[in-house]
């Protein structure tokens, strides 16, 4: 009851504050080199490609105090046996207890953070983390694939296929007791999110979707519709009602596998690259943006040297259009055409 | 005259049952290894780089019962000079003849068929088959050429360039007697058929099309209006006074050459993997799809291999995608989220 | 006062006169190799490659009456310090006197002329000399960059990045002296002019596009219009009011550096090729293009033979459809469909 009184809304107002601080000019990137989610080895060398195709180099240029907070450390656990089918339980689980620490005290601190995966997996603590700090954020799923499997209707029993269920109050009955995801409540409701880009739905995957209502846009809806008109749906249906952070989870395996060659589960006819920068555009435009994930990109996948950079350069140009970075041109800080200064430059020479 | 009184009227009760029935969960597959309609050989092995793909393991996992017929047989004719500049005149009527025969059988047996080229000339058996079994059909050629070139307008000569002049009975007056051709008659009208993806139409085709009216639908009308658009239109000009039986004719070649390169006459600014796929999905929405043919595909014209299999791969796709593969999730059988069963689970560990 | 009475009149009515003369059916290709305008060599060679690749021949194929005017000839000016930090400033300003003057005497004898450079500091002569036959000419710039840079913004002192500026009156005041230029004055109010393709927009430009109310469309505005409703709005921005002749200045860099490899500055995200083909389509539809230039095909900086090939091709096909090339078909002179002449061909055989 005491959670109802006073205390409970002086602490309603302080979260309400940081998050509106975490959209302020402060971006913090955080790496995120894990691989456990799925079995393909080389993802969790992701942060670092993205790191050396220039990352942090375009932040700067998008005047914002710019903070590199590293990677993140996960210890092994060396025994983690399946359960119930689902794959490394304990070594996602408690990765993700990192993460969600990680990404709480980030956004608590005033940033907007920017996490570098890592295989999607990463996203349970991310999203938990965030909603530590900002109870009333929305999501925005860019992927090729749903990720909403439960443990029991998983056909892989890849983890970095089901972190939407474990996001998902309207799942939590649905949901074992996996190991290493003791920490881990649900935090919000499928009215909270919206996907956008797939095109690769699991049967399961399907009827959840179906049976808890949540809005969904295929590729074949953006066919329909237009990137411009599902952006527009997309941020109606998520603020609307009301101004609150926004989480956007974006696997690069969104993309067409022709431009974005280097990830595990590439399947074919996905965004364009106008599209994937209009996505991006559109959440900044809405000054809204509080924590980002990027992730799947895997350099041991990429049938050559290449094919990693499109797709780490890629990953690069999507942040920094998160973030600000505009087609338009660069809202820089001239007042007026400046004038001919003829003379006092011809003194010079 | 007794055609017109009872016995005829239980033929067409009969025929029309029959097309109804063509559309039920029955697919059949048909090769037809055939190349004389044009001069570049290496088309006659379409059937087997489709096949190779993997087309029937997903034409399986899309719950149907799929019967592969094999390939058609088709006899050389070993004197077939050319008749008024009409290229193996004898060598495509015959094997279009055989074409014509099988196709209206599997048709009759209640299957929705698909059948793979070889060159587009076999489109003449294949619709004329079609026909015999369910004569109020409607035809959607997706192509990037207009392929209507009457032998007295044809520039080369070639019978993969005229085949809906065969089929037209506008044009009938308009077509010699082409040795070989004598079993054909036309059995469309110019209003039966609708073109999505021209953009390379020869003089006399664009005389045809215009002085015919042919509703046709270009690139440049497909940047104007959109997939969505075109695709509405279409369907509502064939069936909005009736549904009946569709004959969808899609040579390759209309897909963009970077995504197609492995056929005889790319050109340049082809649809992309998403129009495509979104043609065959707003086709396999109206349940009407009778029969299929999906043509030139010519593995002996890429650069290397990884072009063929990116040429049959797209096949595979577009042929899945018109028989129901979906790009929002299979519609499976699951009819609640899956409880979780940890006891019985856990007892078994 | 004079040459507001009768002469002047006169003057005028004749100048009308050339500039719809200029768009009947006579086309004048003119290739600029020249490349002073900016550091990287190379570009000098784009008239050779686009006609290698076939530029003469297609237009042929047009109907029109087809004048090669072979390359200009620009001599190289031995000493030519940067001025205010503007590099080559006298080569540029004199290759575009040249330049002028050419387009001047081509326009004025009748010609619809195809510029082939070269950078595109060229355009500084090539709408020069243009608006002296056509002072109520207007302009549609397709670019990924907006050229727009004063010598007092430009970062990098290059004059391909600055032609706009020596073009506009409203800029005038804000242009120093630069030598070479003596003889140019600016012929163009911004409402005469519209961008499309803009990707990568200098501060200072931006701060230029902004304060004269240029009419600008980027990628991202494509994006959220459709390249159909961007074209509608160009074209009745320039035209409602009065028809009047256009000048087309087609920087290959507009298109996605997948297609256009070959060019100096690449930018991703840029038009497809069905867009370029849309864009000059639609100035073919107008009746009203006079000189279009087509600049920035380097040779020398593709990766590779084909990706030069693949450039050039691209530039044939941009300039083919801006003079007629259609891809609905060619109209050619048929009445009617040839009937069967079957009796006296077979006489023939």
């Amino acid at each position: 009851m005491a959670l109802r009184g006073p205390l409970f809304r002086l602490l309603r107002t302080e979260l309400r504050h940081t998050c509106q601080h975490s959209r302020a000019k402060s971006v913090a990137v955080l790496g995120a080199p894990f691989s456990r989610g799925q079995k393909r080895r080389g993802v969790e060398h992701g942060p670092k490609v993205i790191r050396d195709a220039g990352l942090m180099d375009r932040l700067s240029a998008l005047d914002y105090a710019i903070h590199d907070f590293g990677d993140l450390n996960f210890h092994q656990i060396e025994k983690d046996e399946p359960y119930m089918g689902v794959n490394s339980p304990r070594n996602v689980g408690t990765a993700n207890k990192v993460m969600s620490s990680a990404v709480s005290r980030a956004v608590g601190a005033g940033h907007t953070l920017v996490m570098l995966g890592g295989d999607h997996s990463l996203a349970i603590g991310s999203v938990g983390g965030h909603a530590q700090q900002c109870p009333d954020l929305c999501l925005i799923w860019v992927d090729a694939h749903a990720d909403i499997n439960t443990p029991m209707t998983s056909p892989s029993g890849n983890l970095h296929g089901q972190p939407v269920s474990f996001i998902l109050k309207e799942l939590q009955d649905k949901m074992p007791d996996i190991p290493g995801f003791s920490w881990m409540k649900p935090v919000l409701s499928s009215t909270d999110l919206v996907y956008i880009g797939l095109r690769d739905v699991d049967p399961g995957e399907y009827h959840i979707l179906k049976n808890l209502g949540v809005h969904y846009f295929t590729m074949r809806d953006i066919d329909r519709l237009g990137i411009q008109r599902v952006m527009e749906v997309t941020l109606d249906h998520l603020l609307a009602r009301k101004q609150r952070p926004i989480h956007l989870s974006f696997d690069i395996d969104a993309f067409d596998p022709s431009l974005a060659p280097a990830t595990g589960t590439p399947v074919n006819g996905g965004l364009t690259y106008r599209e994937g920068i209009y996505i991006t555009e559109e959440i900044r435009n809405t000054g809204l943006l509080s924590v980002m994930d990027l992730v799947e990109v895997n350099p041991m996948l990429a049938a050559n040297r290449e094919a990693v950079e499109a797709t780490s350069s890629l990953a690069v140009d999507v942040i920094a259009s998160a973030l600000g970075q505009t087609r338009e041109g660069a809202h820089a800080s001239i007042d007026e055409i400046p004038a001919v200064k003829e003379d006092t430059e011809q003194l010079c020479l």
